[in-house]
């Protein structure tokens, strides 16, 4: 049992949060705080310490996010033995075949003939594009991404908003330094977890909102001290809700009526939608806003890493003094063969093949599912869009035992939970993630037997 | 005149430091500061607000290095004036046509003919390549750099200590958050400003070493509290100097001699030093003291963003553990094709071409140099290899105006100083840097004629 007796140091400049955070993380690692020990409850904690709730609050949300505490519902907080540690311990589970995951991509439908030869064509043709680029990107590529913007989603911006980049995480991280320091970032509880990682790896203040299936309540915000709320309205990553008009209406309201407040909007899986489209909070901003994120992963392949940021113009006006080192990490032939894949008119073909393509492999594999004697046990929620839905069960077992079942069947399939920062209302039900952009029609059919060997005594 | 009446927030979680900073750049911004006006001596101020003399010297860097205050030697600190920000007003210069900028490079000679094919066949092949890579980068691409790297300077480490990134920037930054909190970096001064911003903008403790045209003592590292020291052992930029074997000892000694100290070793153009090699200072470390870090800017073009970290061992595990989600942000074709342009030798010859060619480029613009009526009046130092070599000015003419006549004459030349973060020593004298990786010969011959009408009167 460790004796708390923390001495915080007012004068080092490092945040107290943090102090608190190192200080019983090596109370973990000397053994002072065992394996499945229960830490004081936060309230407890911050009245023996004489800090601030908020302290305790962020030191035990980081020390859960990363694996070393859990917080069971109802108990409070304990620290966590090697058994629990699943994402760790995913050598302890068996192979698998077959994987229902959220991230999985069909990426045997695009035109690689097509990529191939404009690869080829731009380098023999453009030997300069060995040299320097343009540092937010090259404009070829700006100008595509504002126009298949605006042509998808009636996004009305300049071309010269639009900053490039390698991947999310660093744009991400980019962003985040051209705002104050001292903001504070709203992420929904669960969310993508690399958003979190990354703002937590460089210890960014964070506020988690807890969501339902069905999304969050604007409510939620106030009284938050949020200064910049990040969002997925179209299909909500992992659990797939789809923001209506009104909220976003009330979001754009929650962002003009305080300081500093901005809203980063995810383009994520908005061109995978069945219904009709909503408008981008975005479009439905009139005050600079909102600044609205994307990649290439889900519409061509996770190895595209081309991202984009587009920026108000008083962020764009800090990105270049704050950032004027910055250069956009990008191949300046990916950048162009991707320009040009757009300019042709490829890449909304494509898109729009790989839409249907998704809806089918959707409705095939839950009328695959509805065979399974399981099925009166499931409810599937948020198969409205993408490559995934999730499902809850209404089962005793407990999801830790339904997923090592699967993945005796070679099977992986994950439960909701995963995504996790902390405990959240989500955590009282049993859900789990079924993506199937990964998967051939026969593969489902396979996948989904197997599933039945394994929970058909649930 | 500003009272320096700023009340520190102890506990705001804020570094000291940066409260003065922000405090100052408020009294810039709203007048109190005027231009030109001077700033008490750090001496004096950290009497006055009792505080550590750390707190002003790293406010008053960080202030010089974002351009607003700026140090005359042997006087003190004082505002800027919009005059002086010479960078923010590159369109008060003229247009050029010559660019003898330390970053040109020759694209002309790289066989793009081989990299078009080598792209169309990769695609067209492996079609599965547009999906979901390895974490840390592809293992063919790793194997690869680690055989260059041992076949060319004798680093000896596995393939699966190498980290693929894009850019120098993001793994820099990457490197830092797997370092405790509290690590002070050492950086040269000058250096490459991009090493600088990326660390000063995530608000990271730098420690400056001014050095001299020869390099530095490695005296100035005692007593530096430098936990992270950075070096460009085979060819310094800008300075152009090479750390000797005995200094490259030495600074092995200081990193084994000291807690949490790492030596982080930059690759920059040791594939194009004329003499001998020099055992790089990660052949020389037996403790894992050593990262070494390295792109392919230089060797093959700018565009080719890929770039490479060898962690030692207990760093990479720690990377696994904190940035756990990282994944390698470059399109796993351009790793693919880089793999084989390396495997089949192409990359070689390519160097051993380049090598050459940039060597006769030097030796032509030294030649071309000899003829102008101010040669007598520089000396060249550090023409050892790379693409560009520094020249001392012996003349009363100021730095800005012999930038500004080479304007004129529709040539860019920039001074040493400008890479400066802070003054050094080399403030007190007038160096150029020369730059000639970008030029043809006649281009060369051009512009070192419009050169003599610029500084014929030196």
């Amino acid at each position: 049992m460790s004796d708390f007796n923390i001495k915080f140091n007012h004068n080092s400049g490092i945040p107290l949060y943090r102090q608190l955070y190192e200080y019983l993380l090596k109370e973990i690692h000397n053994g002072n705080l065992k394996e499945n020990e229960k830490l004081p409850s936060r309230r407890m904690l911050c009245n023996r310490l004489n800090v601030n709730k908020n302290t305790v609050e962020a030191a035990y949300q980081k020390l859960t996010a990363e694996g070393y505490i859990m917080s069971e519902p109802r108990s409070g907080f304990y620290v966590k033995t090697k058994l629990d540690n699943f994402d760790k311990d995913e050598d302890t589970l068996p192979d698998y075949t077959y994987n229902f995951s959220i991230n999985g991509i069909d990426v045997m439908k695009i035109p690689n003939n097509i990529w191939g030869k404009l690869y080829k064509d731009t380098i023999l043709e453009n030997p300069n594009l060995f040299n320097h680029g343009e540092n937010f990107g090259e404009r070829i590529l700006q100008k595509a991404i504002q126009k298949y913007l605006y042509d998808t989603r009636g996004i009305n911006c300049y071309s010269n908003q639009i900053i490039i980049g390698a991947g999310m995480d660093y744009l991400i991280l980019m962003t985040s330094l051209v705002m104050n320091k001292n903001t504070i970032y709203g992420i929904e509880n669960p969310c993508m977890k690399r958003i979190y990682s990354t703002l937590n790896i460089c210890d960014k203040k964070i506020r988690l909102i807890n969501v339902t299936k069905d999304g969050f309540s604007t409510e939620l915000l106030k009284n938050s001290n949020i200064n910049v709320l990040f969002v997925m309205p179209s299909h909500q990553y992992p659990v797939g809700y789809k923001i209506s008009l009104e909220q976003r209406h009330e979001l754009i309201n929650w962002a003009n009526s305080g300081k500093n407040r901005y809203i980063i909007e995810f383009h994520y899986d908005s061109d995978f939608i069945y219904d009709k489209s909503i408008s981008p909070i975005y479009s439905l901003d009139t005050n600079e806003k909102v600044i609205y994120i994307g990649d290439f992963v889900k519409t061509i392949g996770p190895s595209i890493k081309t991202s984009f940021v587009i920026l108000p113009n008083p962020l764009l006006k800090k990105w270049k003094q704050r950032l004027n080192t910055y250069y956009s990490p990008v191949n300046l032939f990916e950048q162009w063969v991707l320009a040009e894949f757009i300019q042709k008119g490829f890449f909304t073909r494509h898109i729009k093949q790989m839409k249907d393509i998704y809806m089918k492999k959707k409705d095939y594999l839950i009328s695959e599912l509805k065979n399974c004697s399981f099925y009166n046990k499931m409810e599937i929620y948020n198969a409205n869009g993408g490559t995934h839905f999730i499902a809850k069960f209404n089962t005793d077992i407990p999801e830790k035992q339904m997923e090592r079942a699967a993945r005796l069947q070679k099977v992986k399939i994950v439960p909701l939970s995963r995504n996790f920062i902390t405990s959240s209302p989500l955590s009282d039900e049993k859900y789990f993630v079924f993506g199937f952009g990964g998967f051939e029609n026969f593969e489902i059919r396979e996948a989904v037997s197997l599933l039945e060997k394994a929970w058909g005594t649930l």
